[in-house]
């Protein structure tokens, strides 16, 4: 589907509205917007708004609570954060936030969630740690997508790991990856565009490569190190629904379902965020000049000739922001349709694209 | 090479005298033999007393210091610890002690270590935080292994990750798993041993996929995630360089180089550790059932007909432990022979095998 240019003011506007008429406050709606269209600038529309559409469903089913009382128990070093099944984006930045500042005031932070839904990209959230001068990690569990290597069975999700570190002037690390192959937002996103399934990319519900994407979506995700060493991949997963799942007091695990839709009401997902003050170890100017240098030794390698553009992780997304805020983000038009069509239906203003018919491809 | 059954005990003397021989205390000598001889019990050859001749060469080298004054910063929650170029496996008992007794005063605790060397398997360390009912984080930088995806410039070790998370019936998760695909340590087994390289298992060094050991060995390893996403895996790698690197003010990414023997001295390798305790989130037995019931789940899974066997992470290596203790460890034919030579050399007593010539495979 061709994509279409709109700017991401028009884009955060349409978003708050959206959920603005779902009944949450605008603080909230506004929070969402700034979380998902954050994706969508930096090129990561599988984690963009092309979500807003299901989470405005969620809302209507219950399985979003639009107007939570988020409470925090405060155990100094750690927070525990209960969502009462608010908006995934809602409970993590205010998680996010209390993680922050017992790090700013103990030099490490932690802050477990529980009751809360899919909170987009968890990327966000380490960015969150880094514009304060910390090293952010977040996790969070969710809908199942990974069987146990060898196995056919959904067990957990194909669980994130964000890891964000503050550099000096060159771009931060943020390093942003789901425990599959592929993140399944990128399944979705190719179902709504009609576009093919690369090879590599997911298996079928027999744990055999998928073929296209009719198969993929009834399927499981390939957990990094596959073919050599999935067990990796899931073992990575794993670990990561013990933090997120178990440690939050959170359902975990077979308690989830494949389908958000199709599990308990409310979903009650859980997050993990840990926060370190590099501070602690040496100079914040040093550890910053550090990380410059690590970073322009990854830019320096001798690149493969005609292999992959050698990037640190983050940077390129980095890149693709400057570039949306300047000419605007060029949505796939999957998105964009769909988004004018939920603004249609609440007789809402659409979008008003930039540059019809553009013909370039997403970034 | 034939694989030699000794007993786990002979083996702990046998590496305890050969280190005691080269000028370590007996205690210090005990730590060594220690970690090396466990991953040998679970199975784990490539990163056992397969490393030991190694080891005596660099003590013999100046690499390693046999008499190192570790030096430790208490800063409350985090420790820092110097480990004054001593063996990695004494630096990393101690850190991971300091990062434990944290734990237990504040909830959550943090050692970094610097001037440090190898330290053997990460896992072991994660483990010493399971032994005391917390949730253990390892990792550590190294020699270079991975370039960055799409490059050919070695720029970061295969830097390992190892989450141990405490269980209550049920085997605790132990999950250790390196960023590429294969441990570097199982091509340095598959050389000595004579063995074919499994095809997905490393790279040359022009980053095409290697034919044999010896292109293995002058090549790169492969980042989790390839092909299709093998910036995941250095992505990751590279995070973790700037923790155990970057943060602990050790050497980091090209610092370091291919060959240990031929980078600076001392070393000056840097280690992460960070250990939550569960209690701080529920009752610990409340936890511990909950992380029974994931590990049950994946075992429940349904098998792929003719697939892997599936196991939680640390599993198979606790019945292979098990096995061990009570038949001997089968040592791959390649481990005990330099053993034994290593203890000619050195006038000392070699191993004596259990059983001479057993034909079954190692495990």
């Amino acid at each position: 589907m061709e994509p279409v240019r709109v700017s991401s003011e028009a884009l955060l506007r349409l978003v708050q509205a959206l959920f603005e008429h779902e009944g949450l406050s605008p603080e909230d709606a506004a929070t969402i917007a700034r979380v998902q269209v954050e994706a969508d600038l930096r090129g990561m529309h599988s984690h963009g708004t092309r979500a807003v559409p299901t989470y405005l469903e969620r809302v209507r089913r219950g399985i979003i609570n639009p107007r939570p009382a988020i409470r925090v128990t405060d155990l100094g070093i750690a927070a525990l954060v209960d969502g009462d099944a608010g908006p995934g984006q809602v409970v993590a930045v205010r998680a996010m936030e209390e993680c922050i500042a017992r790090a700013r005031r103990y030099r490490i932070g932690l802050a477990l969630a529980r009751r809360s839904n899919h909170f987009g990209a968890a990327g966000f959230y380490a960015g969150m740690a880094v514009a304060h001068d910390l090293i952010g990690i977040v996790t969070t569990n969710g809908n199942l997508v990974l069987a146990p290597w060898g196995g056919l069975t959904p067990t957990v999700g194909n669980n994130p790991l964000a890891i964000g570190v503050p550099a000096g002037v060159e771009p931060p690390l943020l390093l942003d990856i789901a425990t599959s192959v592929v993140a399944g937002g990128k399944i979705d996103l190719l179902a709504a565009e009609g576009g093919r399934l690369p090879p590599g990319w997911w298996l079928d519900a027999r744990g055999q490569p998928a073929r296209d994407v009719a198969e993929a979506l009834a399927g499981l995700g390939i957990p990094l190190g596959a073919p050599a060493a999935g067990h990796k991949g899931f073992g990575l997963a794993l670990a990561l629904e013990a933090l997120a799942g178990v440690l939050s007091g959170a359902r975990y695990g077979r308690q989830h379902t494949v389908e958000v839709e199709s599990g308990p009401v409310p979903w009650d997902e859980g997050h993990f965020f840990l926060a370190i003050d590099p501070a602690l170890a040496m100079p914040l100017g040093t550890f910053k000049a550090r990380m410059d240098q690590l970073i322009r030794e990854v830019r320096a390698s001798q690149p493969i000739p005609g292999g992959a553009p050698i990037h640190a992780p983050g940077e390129l997304a980095l890149q693709r922001r400057e570039q949306a805020l300047r000419e605007g983000i060029l949505l796939p038009g999957s998105v964009y349709r769909a988004l004018c069509a939920c603004a249609r239906e609440r007789g809402l203003d659409g979008l008003d694209p930039r540059i019809e018919r553009d013909n370039s491809p997403p970034a």
